[in-house]
């Protein structure tokens, strides 16, 4: 290939996440390290907030950053040149092109989920049309975990290692003080984070009892014949529920739940909120379990959505350290032999655990959701064996627990 | 005084923290080195689910526990004994009492908050009436910090340091992605435990932006002006929020406001669930700052609840670690020279920071709330540097977080 000179760019998008920096320190390193010290690139500039900032010609000078800080950084989570929700289409990355012209940006990259891939693909094909030159590259990033041909992404082994931890530690709450615990996870369309925290359990008896997935139509009357189960043999149940659950007609349960408790008691009531599904499920079991159950007082219900934190938790796993860096490396390394790329990761080895970073396609994992595949879920509420085997590896070593 | 021989019991009440095993450790260890090594103790036994445990004849016998297995205990959280949440009265302590008499017990130590030290009391006041020679102790443990007489309670400064470390992080992804966010923090009657947010703050520009206590009467309307007048300066706002917070006439927010937009918008309304304040702060924020600030659309406004993550996470403070351990230790210690107490927190020195234990009357502390002094509160949205130089030391060193 020819040697195309010009500056480079780089940028951070969509949920931020506890090593989406790690991925920004490993492309400004590997540009340092191939191109820059080439003498290919001459300057590196950070988009401040995505094609957002670009657009608005609002970059930051990333050269003369001191390999310190770029360390501190790359520890902390959140994105530090900041992010964007924005969704680009064809006008949008039109004026994306014209930014990259106009500040001489040979190289850009974009460190994001399949929206971000998405992106650098439509700023691709507009450059090759327009004949400018452009190395365009996607640098994999998401705690959902849904990037088609990828072995897992970025962002979340951490997240898992939160959800994980944060079973352990409330299972034993839910045990000191017994009654039924829902814990609601992120994950719109995957269930990859919520699956993660079956990773707590040692014991027979710990929780999480029952994992409700995406993947899997959630039915209400079947909820509660579940939980009733698992309550009448061990006066405690831990509950891990996906924010996406959705019924048999892809419905989102947040939506139709929640309508469907208010509307019986009160009318036509709509909620919106981040607790919303939780307390509607805790309303739901207090409600039906008593009775179903045949209690003569109500079981003690309560509900947490674990929220942010489980995106920017300050305690990465190191597995998720060492590959978001190295992921952002490999796509700097990438762009001296190909014109685009987005970097997927390949689990090279099982025992030991070993994943190998490979180029693929944009069009790839452009726009592309993966879910859950089916042999890592058992049933209608559990994850079977083949997921905790490959999510082990991901999250590190788990606080040791032990009871008397 | 006299020696009194027989048995020794221990338990656990109330929301269990990251360290009440470690004052449970510390009550086993202690009398295992004085009372038992000298033959005045025979047997220490375990309360399963506290005093509720102790009437059903459900104890443990904690003599045989390797003194390995006891270390491992002391690091996990939740209580390893199980706890209670019953608020015993007369009838019922006479049943405590009666089961004491049964198992041969003199020694009697209660791990728990303001409602476990009045069960001591009840207990103690029951047994000297009775004539029946039983040594009551006990041993605070609470993350809301709310003990009279005490400079800090064990169990509050692992939950501080959780709710300080959620806020550094949270405020990053904050930063990423500006919007208003909303952390709604444990603490019914008291606000240390949602003040220690602002040990988060580095820089200027840092959240949390704003901070509400339940000892200072909140105002929606003051409430939005503040929001404004953060988000105008800096395009976002992180805010601190106790799930305590009181109107003039100290209704709870949680029932108050919810009730009130609820009402406004569909009709009588009632919710319950712990993303409830949450969730109605956030949708009184959407629908007031847009028309108060003349946005063109609404602002992106967030709401997280902590929940119970706050009181179990397995990242203890090393300070409060070693504390709630020697608490439980001075407990069995005094055990031999005075007939009944509880554990005092004390600070002896602020530079360099150290704490004594000392013995005060179980009516010093039994039922009684301790809340926010005003010298720690500034104005309506603030804590004051004061509360600050009290909690650093507390919570143990943070995690180091980097801008570029």
């Amino acid at each position: 290939m020819n040697t195309l000179t010009g500056n480079a760019v780089v940028g951070q998008s969509g949920g931020p996440t506890a090593v989406i920096n790690q991925s920004l320190v490993g492309v400004i390193e590997g540009l340092k390290e191939t191109l820059v010290a080439k003498g290919v690139v001459t300057s590196v500039f950070g988009m401040l907030h995505g094609v957002n900032g670009l657009v608005k010609g609002s970059v930051k000078d990333l050269a003369n950053v001191p390999a310190a800080t770029l360390a501190r950084v790359a520890d902390t989570p959140g994105a530090a040149l900041g992010s964007s929700r924005d969704k680009p289409d064809q006008d949008y990355c039109a004026k994306i092109l014209q930014s990259c012209e106009k500040l001489k940006i040979r190289y850009f990259f974009y460190i994001g989920g399949n929206d971000s891939s998405d992106t650098c693909r439509i700023v691709n094909d507009l450059a090759r049309k327009a004949g400018y030159e452009l190395r365009c590259y996607h640098v994999p990033k998401t705690v959902d975990n849904d990037l088609a041909k990828n072995d897992h992404t970025p962002g979340y082994p951490s997240a898992a290692r939160f959800v994980a931890t944060a079973f352990m530690a409330d299972s034993l709450d839910n045990r000191s003080l017994p009654g039924v615990k829902i814990n609601v996870v992120m994950g719109r369309h995957a269930g990859f984070l919520t699956a993660a925290a079956a990773l707590a359990r040692r014991l027979d008896d710990d929780g999480p009892h029952l994992v409700y997935l995406p993947e899997v139509p959630f039915d209400s009357d079947r909820f509660i014949a579940d939980v009733e189960r698992v309550y009448a043999r061990l006066g405690r149940c831990q509950i891990a529920v996906s924010e996406g659950i959705q019924d048999r007609n892809g419905r989102p349960i947040a939506a139709t739940l929640v309508e469907q408790i208010e509307q019986d008691a009160h009318g036509n009531v709509q909620l919106s909120g981040s607790g919303a599904l939780g307390d509607a499920l805790a309303e739901l079991v207090k409600d039906r379990l008593m009775k179903a159950a045949n209690m003569s007082k109500p079981p003690r219900v309560r509900a947490d959505t674990f929220g942010y934190l489980q995106r920017c938790w300050p305690d990465a796993s190191p597995v998720d350290r060492q590959e978001a860096r190295d992921a952002g490396r490999a796509a700097a390394r990438l762009a001296l032999e190909h014109t685009d790329g987005s970097i997927a990761l390949v689990r090279a080895s099982s025992a030991p655990y070993r994943c190998e970073f490979r180029r693929i396609e944009l069009t790839d994992v452009a726009a592309k959701t993966r879910h859950m595949p089916p042999e890592f879920i058992d049933g209608h509420s559990n994850v079977a064996k083949a997921f905790l085997d490959y999510a082990r590896p991901l999250v590190g070593e788990l606080p040791l627990m032990e009871r008397l």
